[in-house]
């Protein structure tokens, strides 16, 4: 597969990118190198990545504990302590070898230490790799309020190996798949309807087409002014109610796509009902949606919490909430304020 | 006096910078204001401040506790947690109102607060004015490790104003008092023979050609590659010496500048040893910092441990510590490694 221009830097794909990374490691005589990974990469990936990664380099191990709810400064500390008692400095590297969380909280981590060192991504989830792979955006959780400390930055590199997925969980799979959807609603018609027809799908050539996608966007609009906003769609909504099961100690925790997959439904109903948006698409969006996810009931007490993290969208401007919302596939419309009774329907469309 | 371009960006001096303040916030637009402050700027500075600010946006001011000590990750959370609460978001801007302290760690606050908001930083101290107003540096603490969490960010706009001087103690102008004799030593011999004449300075010129010197050099190299190593000068065993009063609980904490002052004794000697800096410079430099800060005695039983943090210092690479040292006055070598046997020596050579 081909190699993707990320503006400063390269996306390699499969075996021939630890090639790459050897190379990079080579030529900017790193002192030492740092691998960010968690109990999981750890034992699944760690040794397929190391036996083949060929370096000279003093390479440390650095493992933090897996889950979303790890997400935030306190690991961070964890890890800068961790990076200066190994004898790091400004010419270390830092490899990350995960999830979401272990690439995002990595780049914060190396784009802070000793104000900013190098860092290469190696994701090791779809959701990583075909959410994270591009885009530049690092950062953790303040409590439950997701990526609200972070910066852009960019790695030096990006290994996307499909090979790591045979690691994990279905239901991870299902996960990065409400990205791909997404991409295919918002950009690509195409992308959507192989995922609708459920053809035998081709995981990498899917993950190959979203990270163009997203590459395309990103390059045109790096800073979310416009047309990058079409990443968020199903995120407004869908962050708060993944924050709220993360804080609700009674309720099982979602996905992040499982609970993206419920904000793109949502979103849908609410681009129906404010831009004419076709009323088959949105249960053609629906029917898709929930053939791939088992449909998580929104309990009517719980639409006020929801309601309150919303409040708290890193989009919001002047305390007013700002959805991205479609005209129709492919077409988009940015900083849509929805009136609250709306955002309450959606809910219950996606219930019904 | 006159306006300096940094960049992307103003530093403004004295009364008429106020009035560039409030057309900053009209021409954005911003959601809400909130100032940065301490329980002293609050007390001290905040009143003249205000009254000078002419705006009709939100303004909420966030005080944390003054001191070093409070330079870390967990003040970081605290205003994090704060600027969410008062529902701040990605058009608010922040202004700090403070020395080194609230400028640092403001910045980066900013700088990380759903990927980054607009700051502007109003130094109160002569510490801040001289070294914080320029350069992009923001950061925190990790321990007793300076500034080992931080980013380059830019403000958008600092305000000088030599009035707030009038608040802060003379031991506070003796700590901004070390920078200077920095610039004039590596940059601008005529104002370090200022300071040794002692004529009757006046402080805002002092200030302005601080400001002017550190710009040039920052805009010349703005990564710390070469030129702007000078800015290190004192520093590398400065700033091991301050950490380590720092962490003993039973020494009285030095200032930064008493700190440096000691580090840019040691470090023309050091230059002298092995650059052949003359000797009788090394003495008057000596003999300059000892009329201005009373000599503190380092014991030789506490050089191990200041040795033990010199290896943490942000510029070493490979374990290595790099020193920048002088040739002459205005004349500098970087990336200098000292034995260790000379810098205990150089600490010797400051006792006697």
């Amino acid at each position: 597969m081909k190699t993707i221009q990320a503006g400063t830097y390269n996306v390699h794909f499969q075996q021939k990118a630890y090639k790459f990374l050897s190379n990079l490691v080579e030529d900017n005589n790193y002192s030492s190198v740092f691998i960010l990974l968690d109990e999981n990469t750890l034992e699944h990936c760690y040794p397929k990545f190391i036996s083949n990664f060929a370096t000279e380099k003093r390479i440390e191990v650095i493992e933090i504990e897996s889950g979303e709810i790890n997400k935030n400064i306190d690991t961070c500390i964890g890890v800068w302590n961790a990076i200066t008692e190994l004898g790091g400095d400004r010419k270390s590297l830092l490899i990350t070898l995960g999830g979401g969380v272990i690439t995002d909280l990595g780049g914060f981590v190396a784009s802070c230490f000793k104000r900013g060192i190098d860092f290469v991504n190696i994701p090791t989830t779809l959701l990583s790799m075909v959410d994270a792979s591009v885009g530049g955006k690092t950062g953790v959780d303040l409590g439950v309020l997701k990526n609200q400390i972070g910066l852009f930055a960019n790695p030096k590199m990006v290994i996307v190996d499909s090979d790591y997925l045979t690691t994990v969980t279905e239901r991870e799979i299902k996960s990065g798949t409400a990205e791909i959807i997404k991409y295919g609603l918002t950009y690509d018609t195409d992308l959507f309807n192989e995922i609708k027809n459920n053809k035998k799908l081709e995981i990498s050539n899917l993950i190959q087409r979203s990270i163009e996608i997203k590459n395309e966007v990103v390059l045109q609009d790096p800073k979310e002014q416009n047309l990058r906003k079409i990443l968020n769609f199903g995120h407004t909504l869908g962050h708060a109610i993944e924050s709220f099961y993360l804080e609700s100690e009674d309720k099982e925790n979602l996905t992040h796509g499982e609970a993206i997959a419920i904000g793109m439904v949502c979103e849908s109903f609410m681009s129906y009902k404010l831009l004419g948006f076709p009323a088959e698409k949105v249960n053609e969006i629906k029917e898709v949606i929930l053939s791939i996810y088992k449909r998580t009931h929104l309990l009517k007490e719980d639409f006020s919490d929801i309601m309150e993290l919303l409040k708290h969208d890193k989009k919001n401007i002047n305390g007013q909430v700002n959805f991205v919302l479609l005209n129709d596939y492919e077409d988009y419309k940015i900083d849509c304020k929805v009136p609250e009774k709306l955002i309450l329907e959606s809910m219950e469309f996606y219930n019904e």
